[in-house]
């Protein structure tokens, strides 16, 4: 029989799990809802239901699950698998989810945070193939980062390594959730990145104001790239400016780590080249030539199961 | 016999070298001048000749040279020990100084970045010891950086990490050597501080500006830390700003890195507290709390012969 791992992507309001080859196809998909103020233990229990259920089913795909893994939001311990906390689930406080798992189901199960997750994905079956040393980000509300580094993922002494939003671009710039300022986040992040342009449409000319006045069209990201693609002067500049401000970030990270990849993904990544221009310009000005003339910017490959895909390979990767 | 290596340390004016034990104890030194503009061929040979006439001296203290380390300013490609260039050294263009040398020696010879061999000595006989993951920063006229990174001297995909001078730190900070805005380096090293205490001076009162008029002193970081010790307080500002900046491009290499210690050292380093006490309220304040709470920032402690040990743990290290 073949390997293969279940990967789960524990999300804010689904569960997502997927039986995964050791090519990192998924073979078979599975998701439930976590009830909003759902319980711990509900979660863990319903958890559990759904990795048994989908590994009695391996054997009709001749597969043998050889371990589990768990991509969590937020900050993980990977000594006994903890996850300090999950939003929205009453009584998640350092819940030891790893520990708990490998009891009931007899499995070796690997938790990490999503990230982390995401970026292992990336660098077996997407986007970081052949890399040696690669940065990972996922663009959304807040910026997640991973580390590849010398072909294993990197997570730090403690296990908070790669928190690349929170790298301070401008020491003068503006106020980050994380109580700092001028964190790159605080540029790039969607809600930081809505509120900016939002705030800069008052005093500019843009289709922007007509699609949300005339069209009642809500603010997006997405919304922003359009109305560039579509030739809005304003949203052209918003995204170079973005670009740039990320690139600033990389430029800093490519002089620091010298990776082969840098694999983005996420929401605000799918504006393509409005957002990868800028950001190849801004390395190549601002980071040293040897190592920005060897670093490649690519946009991530595994898309929606780019979870499920990552959280098997931390099971591969053991 | 037991074993040691040579370590040589190539500094701008002179070359260093020490016969080092396993221990990371030198037990005989050696240096010899570069005239200004000798010739690349002439330094290779007088190197030569002192290595030997070390390797030849060494049974006198029953050690045995297993191999010989070499540390020299600017990038090196470990590849073929290549140094690119030596400043002053004519003809000195990406001289494959570890080939050379090891044919001529006939013992291992690793050659590498003077920051990077420096960030090993410390991790293997200096204030680096115990750590898994370490920051090592040199702060000169530039500031050099090396990563330990579980445990190994982490180099990047093509020899250029470690740059961590060219962190930005603020996008329309003050511009670099490197082209750019506002890297770290341009705010801490001491060619830039200098030039902008002495801009400062003109619209400040501080004993400085005495010192500079009646005593004729020359304005350097180590005269603007000892007003600041005698109490001047607009040299104790300068000192806790530019503490500041270090700290903030820290507290973000903290958020990427989880590194359990930071080593600093080189000339501006000897201010002591005046800048290690800014620096750690910096991470503590900037970066986050699990990553923030378990790094210590320590001064290096293997002093003038930094350059030396650590050309010899690069032999070590193979």
């Amino acid at each position: 029989m073949q390997k293969a791992a279940i990967g789960v992507d524990i999300g804010g309001g689904t569960v997502k799990l997927g039986l995964v080859r050791k090519d990192g196809k998924i073979v078979l998909k599975d998701i439930f809802r976590t009830e909003p103020k759902a319980e711990a233990k509900v979660l863990v229990k319903n958890l559990c239901l759904a990795i048994h259920k989908m590994m009695s089913q391996s054997q009709r795909f001749s597969l043998k699950v050889i371990g589990v893994g768990v991509g969590a939001p937020g900050p993980v311990s990977k000594e006994r698998g903890l996850v300090y906390s999950l939003t929205n689930i009453r009584g998640w406080r350092k819940v030891p989810l790893g520990e708990i798992l490998q009891r009931k189901l007899k499995v070796p199960v690997s938790v990490d945070n999503d990230a982390n997750a995401m970026a292992l994905g990336e660098f077996f079956y997407g986007a970081g193939m052949g890399a040696r040393t690669m940065i990972a980000l996922t663009l959304g509300t807040g910026v997640g980062g991973g580390l590849v580094i010398e072909r294993k993922l990197f997570r730090g002494s403690f296990f908070s390594a790669a928190e690349i939003g929170h790298l301070v671009i401008n020491e003068e710039g503006p106020r980050c959730a994380c109580g700092n300022r001028g964190c790159v986040e605080a540029y790039v992040g969607s809600n930081y990145f809505t509120a900016f342009v939002k705030k800069r449409l008052q005093k500019e000319n843009s289709v922007l104001k007509e699609w949300m006045q005339n069209d009642q069209k809500v603010l997006t990201p997405r919304l922003v790239a359009e109305a560039a693609l579509k030739g809005d002067l304003f949203s052209q500049r918003v995204w170079s400016e973005t670009g740039g401000h990320l690139g600033t970030a990389l430029a800093g990270l490519v002089n620091i780590l010298n990776p082969e990849k840098i694999v983005i993904g996420g929401g605000i990544a799918q504006s393509g080249s409005l957002l990868f221009g800028p950001i190849r310009n801004t390395i190549k000005k601002k980071a040293f030539p040897i190592a920005s003339s060897s670093v490649k910017v690519v946009a991530a490959r595994l898309g929606v199961d780019a979870g499920i895909i990552g959280s098997a390979a931390l099971v591969f990767s053991l």
